[in-house]
């Protein structure tokens, strides 16, 4: 997909697309000759949609690649990946739904235990609690450096993220986490010149934090790495004449989207609450995002039948989102989570796409096998999907004539 | 595919290539549950046709991208339509077979009405009748300019075509459509220096076509947009080896094979007509692009059973191109015109390719649900096209060792 080649093709149309994404949608057979979670499950809506809808298969990064959730997110958006890069510390921070401003400069940061010679004995703290990591980033947050503002933001157990805020601050620099256990943490260097002023807070901190958690045995030290800075990217409104909305409760999602221009929204975790409020803004947005993260958790907990329950659940919702009267209502995953491997994986993920206007293919139920054999292909790159969706919106102009 | 590895690979062969292009060939269902015009069509000779080749569906522009006739044709012969640009003042000549010399600079026209202060009150002038066109661009015909020859023709309806023929001309020129009405026509503006002696001509022609017309209200004006040259791209003999001939009764079909270098010829829109001259020429020619232009109007008129008769009355011909023995026979169209839509769309476009040495996939009929499962993919680049048909053709040599 050429995003400029898109972007000049947009036309308006009075339509509108729901994206329901179910996370980790795409699973594994537990044993040789089985089912995978999506087809154990028993889903009579969605494979009535699957027989009128225009099925396959999406990858998210390429052949092999297992994506985390920010870029396949990106991917299901248009936005390509490799291309758009995003830094571990711009997820770290829309993760925890941190504010990003242009030109923050952030990083993630590891809670660590050091010896008396300040050689890392446990990189991870011991795994300390959510809670003492709480106590600590209070603490590490009293840091002052002069012109610019610190912030240190609880992630999960032993993470957390920093993020600095003022003027000419740049990302260009090394990580000082050496990933080896019994090295001292690196020193921070600078990647360009003109992030050496950057460099110099960034020792100051450590300074500081190494003294502030002497005696706060396992975390005595931190570890920082991913150093990134908020993206520019093209927005949703420009690039695809969308005003779009993301409902998602988990921050991570809302993050991702609000990097591309979505408005967000957190609903609660429940669907019910989620349908409510695409209900409630149905004529206020034309591009509808919706976030389902169960059944990518109970695929990492390797459960499942707890992952085919939530497959069930969500079938039992299709109803609600078709009375809306989509124009375009796609249903897919931003990356498969097999329950056999309790972890993301690069199996490519199922994806239906239901218009007036799609070309029905012969699938007709809503599966990995089943969906080899749709129109969009077996393993067709995820960001397709994007100006499929639109076409199929009637929002595209022909090209020449 | 990358034309300059095609180029280097090239070898001699006594072989012959027919391409055979139904426009607007693939469909949709007029309702849920329905078949395509194609799948509605019986074609046992296409279908045992099927059997015997290799099938699939290809995209002429991308995933979700309607494309125009011109770039469709492009990527059919292989030339990337993104990256061989095509002007609109270009196929507006091709389309009306005017013999575009290198050099000459073209725009397409529209007259349009003014009111006494020169403001545009109708860019289409009332939409004034071919016939009236053809009175005006008699009168237009007759401005001289100093050092180049004008040539003003025809379209249709309120469209002409703009031709310059000169040394040192370039069409680096601003639209004179504002495509506002209220405004007056905008003055050509040279986009770069060497321009600058191309628009003090195209200034002079408007000036002399504004007193010419100033008594033919509503058509008292005319409005320029596109200026292009005719481009100098690659050619089918320098290419691929091939001696090309384009038998095609529409000129725009036979326009676009010329720009890239094959001889084309006008048979009048009988299919009997269309194979006496692939008959005719069987021993001048290695590569034969024969067009059929019935079921892409068919498509455009919302009429599903003229096309599917349109497609039929095709199938009956098949033996008749079969029995001139060609090496390669490839049955397709150009993009899809849905008889629902009522014009061209997005939709991927069924193919099957017959040779002795293609593979067969275990496709058994020619249509669109049925090519998904073909060999060739259910939505590959239409521009792979060309280099599969020279392999079959025996015409592509080994890379490497």
């Amino acid at each position: 997909m050429e995003p400029d080649l898109i972007r000049k093709l947009i036309k308006p149309a009075d339509t509108r697309v729901i994206l329901l994404v179910i996370d980790g949608l795409g699973g594994l057979p537990m044993e040789e000759g089985g089912l995978t979670e999506l087809e154990a499950a028993k889903t009579p809506n969605l494979d009535d949609l699957a027989t009128r809808s225009i099925c396959g298969l999406h990858q998210p990064l390429g052949p092999g690649i297992t994506p985390g959730s920010g870029p396949a997110h990106q991917a299901l958006f248009g936005y390509d990946p490799i291309k758009f890069h995003i830094g571990r510390g711009v997820l770290a921070a829309v993760g925890i739904g941190f504010d990003l401003n242009h030109g923050d400069v952030v990083a993630r940061g590891n809670f660590c235990s050091v010896d008396e010679e300040g050689r890392i004995t446990d990189r991870r703290a011991g795994r300390i609690s959510s809670e003492k990591n709480g106590e600590l980033c209070k603490l590490l947050s009293e840091i002052e450096l002069p012109g610019v503002e610190v912030f240190v933001k609880t992630v999960k157990g032993y993470r957390f993220l920093l993020a600095l805020r003022g003027e000419g601050l740049s990302s260009d620099i090394t990580d000082t986490d050496s990933q080896v256990a019994g090295d001292r943490p690196l020193q921070p260097q600078p990647l360009s010149q003109k992030a050496e002023k950057t460099v110099r807070l960034v020792r100051q901190f450590l300074d500081q934090a190494g003294r502030i958690l002497a005696n706060h045995y396992p975390a005595n030290m931190i570890l920082l790495r991913g150093f990134a800075t908020g993206p520019s990217w093209p927005q949703i409104n420009d690039l695809y004449g969308l005003k779009a909305i993301a409902i998602a409760d988990y921050p991570m999602y809302r993050g991702v989207a609000g990097l591309i221009g979505m408005d967000t929204v957190d609903p609660g975790n429940t669907t019910d609450r989620k349908i409510d409020i695409l209900r409630e803004r149905w004529h206020d947005y034309n591009f509808f995002f919706v976030h389902i993260k169960q059944p990518d958790i109970a695929g990492e907990d390797g459960d499942f039948y707890s992952k085919v329950a939530g497959i069930e659940h969500v079938d039992a919702k299709i109803a609600e989102f078709m009375i809306m009267k989509p124009d375009v209502m796609i249903v897919t995953g931003d990356h498969s989570t097999p329950s056999l491997l309790l972890e993301h994986s690069w199996h490519p993920v199922p994806v239906l796409l239901w218009s007036k206007y799609c070309r029905p293919d012969g699938v007709d139920r809503f599966g990995e096998r089943a969906c080899i054999n749709g129109g969009l292909g077996p393993r067709f790159p995820t960001t397709d999907l994007m100006p499929i969706a639109l076409a199929h919106a009637m929002r595209l102009k022909k090209f020449g004539a």
